[in-house]
């Protein structure tokens, strides 16, 4: 055991996940190795990305016991993609896989049975959140899950401490080559920036898509080059999901309240000044805040140089009323935000990884004035709990 | 010694370039390895990018004898960055350095005192042109040039063949934290198509600038998560070399008959139909193509979905007319062309790796349906010069 920086005993090793360093402090740990490089394939002309099925998807993957495979949340709790792909694997009987998502939420509830038919033995994710979250909790999985930040799971990902053998990512439109995007087709969830990484680092790639487009369907979230399989399917979520979850616009009186008081910090702070930079979490009285903040910019003549983060409609109002110069879009919100995202040049596609991982030559979080998160427990230390 | 495939002898191994494999046919080379991963490193906040000099930023680096440095193309020979970095590198007395450029040319011929000071022992490069091309031909390195093809080169980034220390990246525009493109600032010169490889791969990443921009400059060709320093000087190139080296609209009677008869050849072929794709490489003839397939464009009613490679103002008249869907955008060849990718989205810059790495998850040129390309010497067997 060794004690992390606020004390708590953290134990040197896990059995399934390896050697564990305390944390220290936000930029004490220094990278010393290479980024990860996934195995080079090639694609020849003539050869067809396009498949019939999942089910083929997964069996041309070479998709065996013990691997790791991942997903991305975008489409929030509208996404049909988990469900669909895990269905497919637990029939081909394949077992023992890690599921690496960006995050899961109530409706991954049948990774429940998965995981007690031996399918999913671990889990890395960022959120976790439903019944899937309460089982875990109660010690369904023997190893325990891995939470990592969005940033840092981007940093996971391109130090190789998250091997990704299969990712399968949904997107709402691809050409037949895998040019892909999150903001045109049939069911949209706008930024892809989570899956960017996973496209960029796991050895195979499957896009999972309801909208097929004419080649080539650019300009693309996801390339081409980095793209192996493609398979159609009905439907791969429902866009309405992805307002929901932890998003929504408040009209609760107590968090509107918090709100009203950030935006006073806000203010009193100093940092509310031309140029400014802020990012807004979600949660109903974090989004809350760019409300109040606008009615100050108008106020003072102030514009921002750039929203960071998860974008929501009031982001893009800001962007369009000329209130801040650019967003910076890792994910989107609600689906004003989502559509946006295709539509102006200013609302810019960023990875997780430019969005926040501390070991790239600069992220966009290291230029931020002001950030609002949601947290579930604050000490007068100002430690926070966002977990439980 | 072994024979490739048209019967020439091939060393198996040259000193200071290694063990050699002969040409067997376009894709028997079946990749085995990971993708190279360059050393991570983090940039926390308040950290500076920004230095005072080229000199400052070959010192931050760390560069030394033996390294590895790269330079991009895209200013062609209007291009300033080379000479003004390989200058302050001999000053400095660093020696027997790699010169990885993506090409070579006329303005380039300072190199020549700097190989013969042992500055620079060896050249890897895709053109080589001009006064250094006359002098290599002469002996004047002890070790041979690697000549690669523009995708050959993004193949050998990616596969760690070409492992480059830093990459020095003229930019037109930039922020302070490197996000930058090639089509706006004064010094403008479109896609940066090759540069997109060094800046994803090289260890460290300097960026060279005439325009400091505000902060975010986005969108961006090249990404803030991916750049070390960054210098502001004088100028960086001019634009008006980037249409000349081998890019002009020719006037010779015999290149346009040339042309003519492409055209020619190109409808008799049948692939001249609705959706057809098209590359059309540099020279006179090859771009004048353009011109002649274009009036059978507009009789026939037919449309592309893309034209690949190197684009030029021909190329940006067939999209503004709606006679091709799209352009895919590795390097601009006329200042038009340069202008319209920072306008159109539907002009696409993509990295050398996209365009025609033959060992990547299929890239553009995999799609291609017509391609003109300049060749000095052709047989009657179809095998083809085009290096002296």
């Amino acid at each position: 055991m060794s004690e992390n920086k606020i004390g708590r005993e953290i134990p040197d090793y896990i059995e399934n996940i390896g050697e564990l360093k305390p944390y220290e402090s936000p930029f004490a740990y220094q990278p010393t190795t290479r980024k990860f490089g996934r195995k080079i394939s090639k694609t020849v002309p003539g050869q067809s990305k396009l498949l019939n099925s999942i089910e083929e998807a997964i069996i041309r993957t070479g998709l065996k016991d013990g691997m790791t495979i991942s997903f991305h949340h975008h489409f929030r709790t509208g996404d049909y993609v988990v469900n669909m792909v895990m269905d497919a694997i637990a029939k081909l009987g394949i077992k023992n896989l890690t599921v690496a998502a960006s995050s899961l939420n109530d409706v991954h509830a049948p990774l429940i049975g998965h995981i007690k038919n031996g399918v999913v033995t671990k889990i890395e994710t960022s959120g976790l959140r439903g019944p899937l979250a309460y089982e875990v909790s109660k010690g369904l999985l023997d190893t325990p899950v891995i939470i990592r930040s969005h940033g840092g799971r981007a940093r996971a990902i391109e130090s190789g401490e998250l091997k990704i053998d299969v990712a399968f990512l949904g997107v709402s439109c691809t050409d037949i080559y895998g040019n892909a995007n999150g903001y045109n087709g049939k069911s949209i969830c706008g930024s892809l920036g989570y899956a960017k990484m996973d496209a960029q680092y796991a050895d195979q790639v499957v896009l999972i898509t309801d909208t097929l487009v004419d080649y080539p369907n650019v300009p693309a979230s996801i390339l081409q080059s980095d793209v192996d399989y493609i398979v159609k399917v009905d439907a791969i979520g429902n866009p309405e999901g992805i307002s929901s979850g932890a998003i929504r616009l408040t009209k609760n009186p107590r968090e509107l309240l918090i709100a009203k008081y950030a935006a006073k910090v806000i203010e009193a702070s100093g940092y509310l000044k031309p140029g400014f930079s802020m990012q807004c979490g979600s949660g109903g009285a974090s989004l809350a805040v760019i409300r109040y903040i606008k009615e100050k910019m108008i106020e003072d003549n102030i514009k921002a140089s750039f929203f960071l983060g998860g974008i929501t409609g009031s982001s893009v109002e800001l962007l369009n009323e000329g209130l801040t110069k650019k967003l910076l879009d890792v994910q989107d919100f609600d689906l004003i935000a989502a559509k946006s995202i295709g539509e102006n040049p200013n609302h810019f596609e960023i990875d997780a990884s430019y969005y926040a991982n501390p070991h790239n030559k600069g992220c966009a979080a290291n230029l931020l004035d002001v950030v609002i998160l949601s947290a579930l427990e604050v000490d007068t230390d100002f430690n926070v709990n966002v977990m439980t």
